[in-house]
């Protein structure tokens, strides 16, 4: 199933795509986090309206939102998880290209979650070297703790697209990344989540992000150095991982600060991050 | 007020400590984080509560919990806040002693965040290097952005206590602090939440941290490099700070990892942490 969140006249709700068509599962759960914590049930409750032939509505005649338009915790990132990018990004900032031996574990804050199709607004006096960052996202279905990689996928409810937009001045002059992964509308989510039945392999999924239809970054989930099963074992080494967590797997290389002299985003560009099977997000950048 | 969230034979409560008495606030507020969206009313109406000589339990026959038991987003932290602090940091892990230019932020999951008096319980197929911080911290009572800090002390709604404990394999390893800050019930959180009117000045408050009765922290939140109204100004550029955020400022020198040889936590070991004018927090490590 293709599960998003909207918003249409009467109100915010959770719902399953049908074609270019979106079926409410109101009857099923208020919103995606409730429906994540009934786990296989809800899947089955949701699939059952499917099946029931249920009043569809048009896409065009709602809003899609983030899929979890408010996570419990902050969107749980990875660091240098491609080794072109891990390259570029230490260049960029003059040092000597070295791949991470353990994944690299940052968060952005909830505040920065927003839908598919959200304007980002540029503050020049918060950053001047704005980038993106087309990243393949999982979320986290049942509650679990060192967690063996070969079970991991077991814990695993689908998987959704993000561009983890990032502020390089705040992410380097701070050192650790949180604040400039931080910025207000800097997660773009969306614009469903993909069940992970229908995804068995989530390690062979293609990945693009264009910039005003250039094309930025063109690579496979297949290349991450660390692969989600890898970075579950990691992360949930003791440390509870709950349902509804979000996890973003890294970015492959074409991000702005990788070019010489670096490409940062500019009010205007509009920004296209997808995902094969998944779907894409459309992020315009506009100034204050 | 000294405001606290406590478990009775009736369930959950947030309350108001009088000397070693706890009065309920249930007619107010159902939580503490209800309590701060409330705002100056809720103060109010809880000030009320206690002039009224509403009856109180004496603390001995409640739990207490976090004062915010479930953060609605991770506990933002300031890594090498106090100098003496970022100096023994550099030299352990051997790198030449540099102070920050700006504030270091990182993230403490919400998992992490236990009561005042929970054992932590150390699993050496974990980390082999624990470690504690005392920390004040803050929790911010409404929300803003672009927060000047002339105004910033407007914005928070009082201070608690915390231990930042941290595995340092973990934290050095993964580049990236998150992870080795992120251990399940490594935020030792209270024992309450005393309101901003009652210090109205954090930058004089004297903070200890004893291990089985040995001082090994010991300090002043005056010798913060970046003070809270500073680290606000910071944060909240082009970052919205809600209510309830809980922002931990920092550790002095002490810890364990500055001693050579470091000198870590084991089982049976017992920190107190403690801030003059709010209270301690005590730690029992135990093992698997």
């Amino acid at each position: 199933m293709r599960l998003v969140t909207y918003q249409d006249s009467t109100g915010r709700h959770v719902g399953a795509l049908q074609g270019d068509a979106v079926v409410a599962l109101d009857g099923v759960a208020a919103d995606m986090l409730t429906l994540i914590d009934q786990g296989a049930a809800g899947l089955a409750a949701a699939a059952a309206v499917l099946a029931s032939h249920a009043p569809a509505q048009p896409l065009a005649a709602v809003t899609l939102l983030a899929p979890i338009p408010r996570p419990r915790q902050n969107v749980i990132c990875v660091g240098m998880n491609y080794v072109a990018h891990a390259i570029e990004s230490d260049r960029a900032r003059g040092r000597e290209p070295k791949l991470p031996a353990v994944p690299v574990f940052f968060t952005k804050a909830v505040t920065t979650v927003v839908g598919p199709d959200v304007d980002f607004v540029l503050d020049p006096a918060v950053t001047r070297e704005l980038d993106y960052e087309a990243e393949l996202a999982f979320v986290i279905g049942r509650r679990g703790k060192n967690i063996r990689r070969n079970q991991a996928l077991d814990y695993v409810f689908g998987y959704t697209v993000a561009n983890d937009i990032s502020a390089r001045d705040l992410q380097g002059n701070h050192q650790q990344f949180f604040k400039g992964k931080s910025l207000d509308g800097s997660c773009p989510l969306g614009p469903c989540i993909v069940t992970a039945d229908e995804i068995p392999d989530p390690g062979a999924l293609t990945i693009r992000l264009t910039l005003n239809g250039e094309l930025r970054q063109h690579s496979s989930t297949g290349d991450l150095i660390f692969d989600i099963p890898t970075l579950i074992e990691y992360l949930s080494l003791g440390m509870t991982l709950e349902a509804g967590t979000i996890v973003a797997t890294g970015t492959p290389s074409g991000v702005g600060l990788g070019y010489t002299p670096p490409r940062f985003v500019q009010p205007g560009d509009i920004i296209v991050t997808a995902i094969d099977q998944i779907g894409e997000l459309r992020t315009r950048v506009v100034g204050v």
